[in-house]
This record gives structure tokens, C-alpha cells and sequence, in this order.
């Protein structure tokens, strides 16, 4: 029923929250003289979401909010040597290792003999193209989209692009505002699969009652899911 | 007998290359106390060079070598101010309005009419989307492939994906060694029309004495140009 399997790359596939969570306690630490650590994280999200309609999503315009977030609470009057240590900060999560969620080679690896299976990012293009070359999983992918947002348009494109019908597709992921709300609304199924972090901007109310949403705790749950899943008699 | 046109984006279609400059030239005018301009030139090219592969092509990863570099030059010295300026002058350059280049606009209303046409650009996903919606040109093309590089592989991928087969495509651009050297190599036209600012990083040699090279002043001659090109018998 299902022939095509979209999924979300970060914090899906792989670690990546994690690496952000672990950056702005760093952030914290070395501004510490400047603001309190609940203040200091409210600015950040307000540059970050301040500065979206610009950078976009990804590490490198999360890099120059914190920069302008550090100018902005010691009122430019901060050691350049700290914006030092953000900048090498951010070259290191450019660069940091890719670790595959529990059970994200095997569902991947056991889907693809069945399934046309797609990816769909967004973040840095280039900064995503090295992760998914890194995951050793790009083999498994008919197709890569790497997207500067992600709304129902969007997923409609790539249902058009890789599925028989929206219905025949679904997207996997662990954002209920990015990934799942706007796939059902583009007539796909929501598959998903909450991480224990995540970032504030990608909350949103889970559609539970829509019949073409499922919640599963591990991406090893899967493929026994998508075994079952039928359109809904309409 | 051509079929496909692929173009490139930056200072080929719109001036880009210009807002590069003027924001070097006010960086080298911040950086007065601490760097000679042809030095801090040097130093910043030589930054960008070394975080390419990290960053990636872009006005994202430019604005974060510019930091670094002048922290460099100043031995972490300058005062956080001229980090908010350069902060500032990046976020400028992604807001900048799009000037398409003399016979841009034609040329594609022209040829939109009897081929298919795609832009292949790299850069900032979502900056390069951005200055394609703005620049008014988005509907007469069948494909936008924002890229992270462009070698031969990728054009012989836009080449598969579009046309009938390399040497029916044409890619014309701005940069002998993005645009040029690697469609040719990839089996199609390259249509040379120099700009006369180009950034260091793209120079490279004309490969002036292959069959399917092509070198215009401008674009308002790619219809006629188009119109004359034969396969070069084998």
C-alpha cells in the first residue's frame, strides 16, 4: 500500500540536537560574565528566529546568531578571543562525527529492499549532503531533497516526484511542525518518531486523531508498521 | 539541435560579484588599524579557501571568514563593534535586490519559447532561492538545481535529468571553471560570457580550441548563438 518512505534526516536518522544542546551550554559558560544562562538562551532563539527569513535553517546561520546574540547581551563589549571560540565551535559541528539513531541502519537497510525510500532535509546543503555521505546509508535513497523549508508544498513536490499518489507515501520524522502535520496535509501519511530532544521551533500539537497519523518510539518499529498501514476506507 | 540550455546564476543571469566587492571594500576600511588592503585581501581569500570545506560556496560562510579573519589580523584585538558591522553588511548582502545583467531577461523570454531551461547555481540554498523568486525570472525555467558543487558529475546528473543527451545541452555561465570546463567534460556546450568582477576562485583557462566552447560578450547574443550551434561532426 505503501511505496514510497520519506524521511527526515536530523535527529531521525542521526544524532543532531544533541551536538546544538551541547554548543549552547558551551555558549552559556563563555558568556557567563555577561547574562544569566535562561536569559542568554531566550535571545539566542530570538536572533535564531529573527534571523530565519535570511539565514534559513542550519549551523551556519545558527553560528551567526550566536555571534550577534554575544555582541548583543555584553553590548559589544566582549573579548573578540570569545567570538573566536563560537566560530571554531561552529566549524566543529560542521565537522562532527554522524551517529545513527537505535535502529535507524537496520530499518532503513530491511525498507529498502520493498520501498522506494527518499530523504528530505533541510539545514546547510552542503553541510547536509557531507552527513548523509557520512551516515553510509546514501546507497539505500532513491533521492535526496535537501529543502530550505518544509511545508505542505513541499511535501507535495516530492510525493509528485517519487510516489504513485500521496497516499501511497509517507514521511517519517521526529518533528511534528516540519515533518508530520505538513505530509498529511499534502495527503501522505505521518509516521512519527519523537526524539527526546528538540528544538523549540519545531513543536506543534501531534494530529492524533488524523487517521493517517502513526507514532512509533524507534525507527525499529518501522517496518513492521508500514507492513500494516492501509489507506483509510474514505 | 541544442535542447536543453542550463544557466548559471551569479553574474551571469543578476550581478553578484559586485556586492562581494563593495562589502571587501568596507572591510578593508574597518580593518584600517590592523591589516594593509592587498594583506587583509590575502588573508581573507586564504580563510575562504580553507573553510570550503566546511562551508561551502555562499554569503553565510564569506561573512563567517571575514570574522575569522579579522580577528586574525588583529591578534583578537578589534573591538566587538566592527564584528557587528561585518554581521550586519553579511545580512545586507542576503537582502540585496536582484539587477538582472544586460539582455538577461530577453535572452530567457527568448529561448524559453523553443527550449528548456534550468539554472544551476551554487551558494546558500536558501539565499539562492530567494534571489530566484526576486530576480522575477523563477516561471521559465523547468528546474532550479541549487548545488554544493559543480563538477563534470553534477552536470552530467542535470544533463540526464533534462535533456535527451549531453550534446544536445548547453550550459552557459560566467566561470570557466565552474560553468565551462566541467559541462564540457561532461559532454555538452559551454557558452562562455565573461564578467568583468570574478572572484580568484573561479578563474581558469579558456578552453578555447574545443569544438562545443562558445564565448559571448553578453547574453542578449545566446539566442543567436543558440540557433547556430550543430553537433561537431566525429
Amino acid at each position: 500500500m505503501i511505496a514510497v518512505i520519506a524521511f527526515d534526516a536530523d535527529d531521525t536518522l542521526w544524532h543532531n540536537e544533541r551536538f546544538f544542546q551541547l554548543t549552547k551550554e558551551r555558549f552559556v559558560e563563555w558568556l557567563a560574565d555577561y547574562a544569566a544562562p535562561e536569559d542568554l538562551g531566550a535571545r539566542l532563539y530570538e536572533a535564531e528566529k529573527r534571523n530565519l527569513d535570511r539565514y534559513g535553517f542550519g549551523v551556519k546561520g545558527f553560528t551567526l546568531s550566536m555571534i550577534e546574540t554575544a555582541i548583543e547581551v555584553s553590548n559589544a563589549n566582549l573579548p573578540a578571543s570569545v567570538i573566536r571560540k563560537i566560530l571554531d565551535e561552529g566549524r566543529e559541528m560542521l565537522a562532527h562525527p554522524v551517529e545513527l539513531l537505535p535502529g535507524a541502519g537496520e530499518a532503513v537497510d530491511a525498507l529498502a529492499r520493498t520501498h522506494k525510500l527518499v530523504i528530505v532535509t533541510k539545514g546547510d546543503l552542503f553541510h547536509q549532503e557531507r552527513k548523509i555521505a557520512a551516515s553510509g546509508l546514501a546507497d539505500y535513497f532513491a533521492g535526496l531533497e535537501i529543502v530550505s523549508d518544509k511545508t505542505p508544498d513541499t511535501y507535495r513536490d516530492v510525493f509528485a516526484r517519487y510516489g504513485p499518489a500521496p497516499e501511497a507515501c509517507a514521511m517519517v520524522g521526529n518533528s511534528l511542525r516540519s515533518d508530520i502535520s505538513p505530509a498529511i496535509e499534502a495527503g501522505g501519511w505521518g509516521v512519527y518518531v519523537p526524539h527526546d530532544l528538540s528544538w523549540a521551533y519545531e513543536h506543534a500539537e501531534a494530529p492524533s486523531a488524523h487517521p493517517r497519523f502513526r507514532e512509533i518510539p524507534e525507527l525499529s518499529q518501522l517496518p513492521n508498521l508500514i507492513s500494516e498501514l492501509e489507506p483509510p476506507a474514505s
